[in-house]
């Protein structure tokens, strides 16, 4: 890793990076799942950039959102036209360093991106899982994100850094394994989901099974859901944004005409970018898994489990260092929701920072590049130095 | 009118009510719409509460949103389980009195309750029209209420009332026939669709293009784009509530069960709501008239054609008093837009009352009974009284 190679923007990229994968769970084991169910084998694709430290104490574990893969940074190969989803963020001398970090992630369990999920060939059948696939948790994918540390001999994570789905991850490593996890990021994220949220993924997921191609599941090697899973998309991509964003972005601007043409179609740019991003995302991703993935998020309570539901006592047990994040235009992850985990931190006495980033961009914020979250994460880690050995 | 019966739960009601129709632009005639086609004939379908004074000088016209008809008020039959949609305000005594109102609501045109639209017979070919209907704006829906009130001898309505689609009605009359219109009130619009609401629609209306059964507009007499539809109005319904509105009606509840079943299908209440309310949309509902009235909609823009896209410049040759009203958690047509208008009503010296009322259910929140709404309406009207000859 760390190559350097020429189509870097600002010159700072961990170069080329390889997709990894690890199999636990084999025969006769089984992943246990909070629904009771169990699952075996189970691979988890992952990525890592920087080196890590003889004491293994500079790791920092980035977690993906719903639709995101271990590719957090850099290229597979030199001709690629894009690096990884996050690597605005994660680089040499950036917010988080790999000059200093040795930085993993991994496709979440029930993902289509190299892990175990219902595309993958279900053992006891030889065919693909489809919806034989157990319901998984954000529990679920954390303790297969458990299994990957312990195979790589982590015992201590400098930093648990994620947002949205990502985000609750995050909060699920630092109440479920509190001696490793040193600190945690989350951002533009939530405790428990709301059941606005939970109404779009149940939309989106009826859209998915409302397309005859879906066939209860089974449509692997035949003709796939690709309107279904468009429209779902679609949905998923307005509650990214924000009034705001969409306007400053859009307005009532029209695509490709001067005029209205009175006819159904794009005429909106609106209209259009929604068209393009549906389309873009069938071509990448499975519809079973986009399922799988929502009923996690909807299902993500972190409370349920801990003291009848007392936020403050699900918290109780955590011994990691917070950075919480929102953004002023996250209407899917209000800012309302991530003070309502710092109070119930703060209540614990916990060392935990808040920053409400003020930006139009809606939920998506957080994946674009911005300065002030480089700045609040790198000065974060840095803070955590006299914790963690120098490198 | 106004047979009391035995079901109106406060006592004040319009009684029994008729369903009438009034058809227009017959052959050779036609409407002429705004996108430059023509259509005739067309029949609107519309009711009355109240006495018109001999002087017909005590109209009031109420305006209906996407999904509604022309039963304001009352009922069909003394067996009708429910009476009509707005007969929380439309009444004796109530905030539109009918003991002084003659209060007119007609059916839009595109809709399926009644006038013209998509479903009604092309007498071209002697079928439905599906999508040979012509597309449909705001401007065209308020040409067709200005025929049905020259058919009535009325040439002063006292005032123009509605929310949502209907409030951008009240807006077009207006500005499209200011010597007529002695008073408005737009409640929980627009001036012109944002891209977050054309958003919306064009995701609901890919939901039932994407439905096999909706047949290129072509299923009647067939199957119905019953899923397609279902989904739409999924959608729908979630902008009409707020985030506020959902946690407080059901959170985080489970629907029938105690503890998560760990299935796809209905876990959660708010899941179980928005399938119920897909549903029950499909039994009453023409898919084919959605399209079009959520695309006119989206054309909404009240400034386009007046003086180069000014709101100042569109609201110039306005004569009518105004009442704006907005609610707090209204999120599809928040109160920075109807604030927008005021001011443009404003710089033209308009006599214009604004009030954003709070309340915390979203969109949805001007057709729930409501005192202070009733209050402002029924204190609105009674200040023109000086304008408007005593009945």
């Amino acid at each position: 890793m760390g190559k350097a190679i020429e189509h870097d923007q600002d010159g700072s990229t961990v170069g080329i990076v390889e997709k990894q994968a690890f199999t636990f769970a084999e025969q006769p084991n089984e992943l246990a799942l909070e629904s009771g169910a169990g699952i075996g084998p189970v691979t988890i694709a992952y990525e890592s950039c920087g080196t890590l430290n003889k004491d293994k104490t500079n790791v920092i574990l980035v977690l993906h959102a719903l639709s995101g893969d271990s590719h957090m940074a850099g290229f597979y190969k030199p001709e690629d036209p894009k690096p990884g989803w996050w690597d605005s963020m994660v680089g040499p001398g950036k917010g988080i360093d790999t000059d200093k970090y040795f930085v993993i992630c991994s496709n979440i369990l029930g993902s289509c991106m190299g892990s175990t999920g219902p595309a993958s060939i279900n053992p006891a059948t030889g065919q693909e899982y489809a919806i034989d696939f157990p319901m998984i948790t954000i529990t679920d994918m954390v303790k297969a994100q458990k299994e990957l540390m312990d195979h790589l001999g982590i015992k201590k994570i400098l930093s648990v850094i994620g947002g949205s789905v990502g985000g609750m991850q995050v909060l699920e490593w630092c109440v479920r394994y509190p001696e490793m996890v040193v600190s945690a990021v989350p951002l533009a994220t939530t405790c428990r989901h709301s059941a606005l949220a939970i109404a779009f993924n149940e939309v989106a997921r009826q859209s998915i099974m409302a397309d005859p191609n879906w066939n209860n599941g089974g449509y692997y090697g035949g003709k796939k859901p690709d309107m279904g899973l468009a429209i779902a998309r679609m949905i998923g991509h307005i509650t990214y944004l924000s009034d705001e964003s969409m306007r400053l972005k859009f307005g009532r601007k029209l695509q490709n005409r001067s005029a209205l043409s009175f006819e159904f179609g794009a005429e909106f740019q609106v209209e259009s970018y929604l068209q393009y991003q549906g389309n873009k995302f069938i071509e990448r991703f499975d519809a079973n898994s986009f399922l799988y993935i929502t009923k996690a998020a909807d299902y993500f309570d972190l409370a349920r489990e801990y003291g009848k539901g007392s936020l403050v006592k699900a918290f109780s047990r955590c011994q990691s260092k917070f950075l919480v994040i929102s953004y002023s235009s996250d209407w899917l992850y209000p800012t309302y929701q991530s003070k309502e985990m710092v109070k119930a931190m703060k209540k614990n006495d916990m060392d935990v920072s808040f920053c409400e980033i003020d930006a139009q961009w809606g939920h998506d914020a957080f994946l674009l590049p911005d300065s002030r979250l480089d700045n609040l994460i790198s000065g974060f880690l840095r803070s955590l130095c006299h914790d963690a050995p120098a490198i």
